[in-house]
């Protein structure tokens, strides 16, 4: 699909989503409302349900795919019907189609104004798995916490590091976030005390989803492994920083994490991410035969910031710009690593970037970063410090693509964080 | 309910399935035939959606929970409808109540021999968490691997150390596993080289099902753990040493243990395994109030072993006899803690103990430890030697608690290791 293809629908210069992107969600008229898959489309929801039951998008006699509560059923009917329905949209929608354009009738039943909706999480999660690709935040981590001679410990290098997330606090943007509590474990202090997470914090990452299984003991090779991907999301994995610290060895973070990950509603699909492959970084050592692929056209150039937006502040401090582009692991090989003991992952399920630091302190990805572990602290735009993000804090992480005048993007994820819980405990 | 209750099923008397237990499990006649509910009574399967068509085991009008094919619907209606069904198939099932038992039209539909019947998966698992709660393994993996005389880490003896699992690969008993294949990193050697796992080894575990969710950002308080543990199966964690020593820092295992996590077809009630409550081992220190709770009760007398039969050997060898009870962490002190973060459980995650090794040699739940990591190897019956699992061994695992004439057991989980995938690189 080429820049010059234009929507009857006006699309602001600087929208995310033009007639190249379509990235599918789930949407409710009001928030309890029954929900149905759409299409994002400049500043509106283009709602599938009722183009399917007006006989549109019609990918099988006698089934709906799209008057459902998640994308997987729509998703699991295979890549086929990814591409007959974004062509069948894109024609449906464009300037000089008159079938819907001319039908105001329909057009009553099938455009939403986003700013009027619920948007809600796309896609069942069963399964979620983080990695840790980004070279540049593995090193900055073990320089901090580790050596910062031997930041990268010997397996980074030779295979894209992950474990296994918690999906069910999978989230939708919007959310918000309850600040953790649990076991911190102070330097001087004998023994760990029972406290409100004093060190809260966000990670950039994208995430991928699944968009074809495979079965368990059939590993995905690394020629397959792009077929296996429906799309992307922008991803927020909030880190309890003090409370991983002292849980998380030897068997990984655990509650650290599992209080809250958040990821955009809207998924873009491969498809419209297409124009904007980049190579990624030259991988030394070359990479064992089951992760070895042509890195020339591996990666996405997608741009990603982050914004930090106090409660009660007129507007919101850019803290992070930053590129998809410097992950060194790509996505294929995340999951030809996933898959190669025999692991089976399902339809929906999300696996994150890891966090997305680039080489300089203004491309970090995670405050731990930016303040370099609280020894940097932040000055925000209304005078705030900030080391860790604060009650009331609001986090808003935004990315697009952008290349001879086509821009397509991701919208946002985020998440305001409340207070702890309080607990009545007698120590 | 006493030992003193008996079926008009006769049951032998080292059943583990007397009337005193009915676990919950999920049957078909043919292996691609209808599932539905069942509870073992001996040697029978009690089929208990066909009660339902028939009259008995009405919850609520209109509702059926029971010709489902899993148990998850029949879970989520809660635990007072856990304990009405409990009595009313005792009751049902009770030499003295002529009901069932005069009525042989009827039973022909209720009654199905467990070996004529294939058993599945008792509950669809949407999260599965392992915590590493065994002082005994803990201290031995920590002596093998870290430093003999701080085999234990800090954290160990203030929290269940836990991790997230991987929910896709937890499979029922009798499946097949594929021996897993990733990167091993020989000591030796400079760089890891591409290998069917060398060091395949099982983790003698139980698991608990969840019974009652918990919403997002609202902690499980320790009080009201118990209360949202449905019951417990056996549980073998399959895990690829050689693996997992090259992959594991920092995050945790991953491909190590996501192939194959297998459980048994029978989830044993807390109801039945009441009157088998036991104390668990003295806490020091005392832990921190939100996982404080009166140790006398907490823990259950479960009598484990595992055996291992090579192929065509005559007969299985019994390697470890253990107990449940040497738990250091209760599974309500595991429940507090995997929520005081935040997180949410939902209804049949899967909450597994860790591997569980007694004090003695005998008792040590992996071969990693029995073999002391291949120091020591072990001579089968037949002759063969082991020091980890060869392609075509059977690998058992069995369970049951014993008290006053009374026995009340979990049956068995076990699984086939078949050879490696054969992949075609060339490195």
């Amino acid at each position: 699909m080429t820049s010059q293809l234009k929507s009857f629908i006006e699309i602001a210069q600087n929208s995310d989503f033009p007639i190249q992107n379509l990235p599918y969600g789930i949407f409710s008229e009001t928030p309890a409302g029954t929900r149905r898959a759409a299409v994002a489309l400049g500043e509106w929801a283009v709602d599938l349900a009722a183009l399917e039951a007006n006989g549109f998008l019609n990918l099988q006699a006698g089934e709906t795919y799209f008057n459902q509560a998640t994308l997987n059923k729509f998703i699991e009917s295979g890549k086929a019907n990814w591409s007959k329905v974004r062509t069948e949209l894109q024609t449906l929608l464009s300037a000089d189609h008159p079938e819907l354009r001319d039908n105001s009738e329909l057009r009553q039943k099938v455009f939403f104004k986003q700013s009027e909706v619920t948007l809600h999480l796309p896609v069942h999660v069963p399964g979620y798995t983080d990695f840790y690709s980004s070279k540049e935040h593995a090193t900055n981590v073990g320089s901090m916490f580790r050596d910062p001679k031997n930041a990268l410990l010997a397996n980074w290098s030779e295979l894209p590091v992950g474990y296994n997330g918690r999906a069910s606090s999978v989230i939708v943007s919007g959310t918000d976030i309850v600040r953790p509590s649990g076991q911190i474990k102070l330097p001087t202090a004998e023994r760990p005390e029972f406290s409100a997470c004093r060190k809260l914090d966000f990670e950039l990452e994208t995430g991928f989803i699944i968009g074809k299984p495979n079965k368990l003991g059939e590993p995905i090779s690394i020629e397959n492994a792009w077929d296996h991907i429906f799309g992307m999301v922008l991803f927020n994995d909030w880190s309890a920083r003090d409370l991983q610290q002292w849980e998380y060895v030897p068997l990984g973070p655990f509650n650290a994490k599992t209080f809250a990950s958040s990821i955009s509603p809207w998924i873009v699909t491969l498809d419209a991410l297409e124009p904007f492959k980049t190579h990624s970084p030259v991988q030394d050592p070359q990479p064992l035969a089951y992760l070895r692929e042509d890195h020339s056209r591996n990666s996405y150039d997608i741009n990603l910031s982050v914004e930090i937006q106090a409660d009660g502040a007129a507007q919101a401090d850019v803290i992070c710009e930053t590129n998809f582009k410097y992950m060194y692991w790509s996505m294929a090989q995340q999951l030809a690593h996933h898959t190669i003991a025999g692991c089976n992952v399902q339809v929906g399920d999300l696996m994150g970037s890891g966090t997305i630091s680039g080489p300089t302190p203004n491309s970090y990805g995670s405050l731990l970063e930016i303040t370099w572990n609280t020894t940097k602290p932040l000055t925000l735009a209304n005078g705030e410090q900030r080391t860790f993000i604060q009650d009331g804090d609001t986090l808003t992480m935004k990315g697009y693509c952008e290349k001879d005048g086509l821009r397509v993007g991701f919208g946002e994820v985020s998440g305001r964080v409340l207070p702890a819980v309080q607990f009545n405990f007698t120590e």
